[in-house]
């Protein structure tokens, strides 16, 4: 009998108390266990490395077990891949299929959790992106929290990484004004430049409250936030009566910070709407969000852009909290 | 020609800076005009003296006109009286109608915005209270924000007030648990042993944290948030996964206090509602919610107390700030 193949995964085996480093992970080996009747195997291509990840681990109080570690990856990971072997009647080798197989070279599966992708229009890697829980995000905070009407106007934070990109690009396809929010001149040129959107505010440079004062004459009716902290309260004293505010993240504060909103009065004067959500909880949204978000990708109507690092081990010892600067990455090997 | 019918007013002649005092108002007699066709006059007999009233001068950015001032008080404060002279074919001589007709001893109307009342169940009083605007606004923070299911906890501050009272009893009828906080081990004595709230937190104590953990040992649902500051916060650290906020006031913060929320990352864990509101908007749930509130009150199923100050002039010369403390209270002459 031939040596089982080996599988490479990316543990996590201590929870961070403030910034992740490699320390808080552990690349392993293991032998790969034959398929049982129902399960296949896939060849993850791309891993996904998402801000969400960062405060997983100490929000969610989720209890990492050495023991249970040693056995599988975080299987709350998302993943793209190819089926390689199958003993399950509905999916046959050479499938493509997004899932949360985790950070590791194979996922064994039951087929559960797994969607068979199209590859002939929209790329792989978009699955984890635009096409993907980034983009099903932005289009649930977008359409069934802000519910934007044309003509109102919708600011975004983070508004050039993975989430805020598709919102700004799909409140202008709604017939709005989308004002976006970025760290840094360069990010502020990407999204009025390539992503369309009609103004953006740098948060680095020290004057967002005027920026914003430009950017929205008219005030705000909907925003989208990813970051917390002084861009919320910047934002908050934009915002119109009736306004609604779907909060994705609080990407500032995931290394500990508080970000206390300083004047909530505001939340009274202009009557506005706050929900908090996570996009893996309304499962229902997925199939027609993932519908029209792959249409616009391939019609070109979306763009979108990947940081994708080369190997498994390279994603590894990347500075963990770089997934905290809103940027999707990648891992594909 | 006789002498015309004199009219007093309280009138606002400037706008509080931080508290309100007495050299914000004053007291002048005009004389009545003549009725024109369709109008109808109203012997005012509660005027209402309400929280909401505090913030509105500086919040609201109202302006004050002294020439119009001179003329006329602020007619957005609630009133119940009597038809005493009438040539609206809808209104005759002895009608009891609710209406917003300012501090005044007379109203003058064409009718709109009046609404006759049943003074046979219920006291005409009660119609500034349970039966009224506070009630009305308790009935719909919990009914169309909150949306309690059997079971929930649901938590009010400012419970022993027009508002909260209410609030508390609903929520005791829908099958929850009710949690009140009042400022004072007396105003707790009495939301417990005469509302029947299954808990109170005294915010005076200095213990709330404590004092909400073991009131609320399941989490919180359901909030209903008259104060801010502190309780609110204290409160937030308690919701449970996918509670709602019905934001109506922060009674705290109506003398210029800034009120920090201080761990807002809570909405995002817990996937919070927050939602500001203000009654008058909601306009179309008044039938169905006077309804309900006029049928608990003729029944006595819900229980309510007013603070009645005997005397126009008595209602202005109290320190007016007091209309924060959270208690209704109506002048009656």
């Amino acid at each position: 009998m031939a040596d089982a193949p080996m599988n490479r995964q990316i543990l996590l085996v201590s929870r961070p108390e403030r910034e992740a480093s490699t320390a808080n992970f552990r690349l392993v080996e293991t032998p790969l266990a034959p398929l049982k009747d129902g399960e296949l195997r896939v060849r993850n291509h791309y891993l996904s490395l998402d801000p969400y990840m960062r405060g997983r681990p100490y929000e969610r109080r989720q209890v990492v077990r050495r023991a249970a570690a040693a056995q599988r990856s975080d299987d709350r990971r998302g993943t793209v891949g190819e089926v390689v072997e199958s003993k399950n009647a509905s999916y046959k080798v050479g499938d493509n299929v997004v899932g949360m197989l985790g950070w590791q070279d194979f996922g064994t599966s039951d087929g559960k959790g797994l969607i068979k992708v199209d590859t002939a229009h929209v790329p792989l890697s978009a699955y984890l992106g635009a096409v993907g829980m980034p983009g099903v995000t932005a289009w649930y905070g977008l359409n069934r929290i802000i519910a934007p009407k044309a003509g109102e106007t919708v600011a975004v934070s983070a508004a050039s990484g993975a989430v805020g990109s598709v919102v700004g690009q799909l409140a202008k396809a709604a017939g709005c004004r989308a004002i976006g929010l970025a760290g840094g001149e360069e990010k502020c040129r990407y999204v009025v430049e390539t992503l369309g959107f009609d103004a953006c505010g740098d948060y680095k440079a020290g004057r967002l409250r005027d920026d914003l004062k430009a950017a929205a004459p008219n005030g705000i009716d909907g925003y989208f936030e990813n970051v917390g902290g002084d861009v919320l309260n910047a934002v908050l004293a934009r915002m119109n009566a009736f306004g609604r505010i779907a909060l994705c993240g609080l990407i500032s504060g995931y290394d500990g910070a508080m970000l206390p909103i300083d004047a909530p009065r505001i939340f009274l004067n202009q009557r506005l709407l706050l929900q908090g959500f996570i996009v893996s909880e309304h499962m229902e949204v997925w199939p027609q969000a993932l519908k029209e978000l792959g249409e616009r990708v391939a019609t070109n109507k979306l763009h979108f852009r990947e940081s994708v690092a080369q190997g498994l081990w390279k994603m590894h010892t990347k500075r963990f909290s770089a997934c905290c600067a809103g940027k999707t990455s990648a891992s594909n090997w």
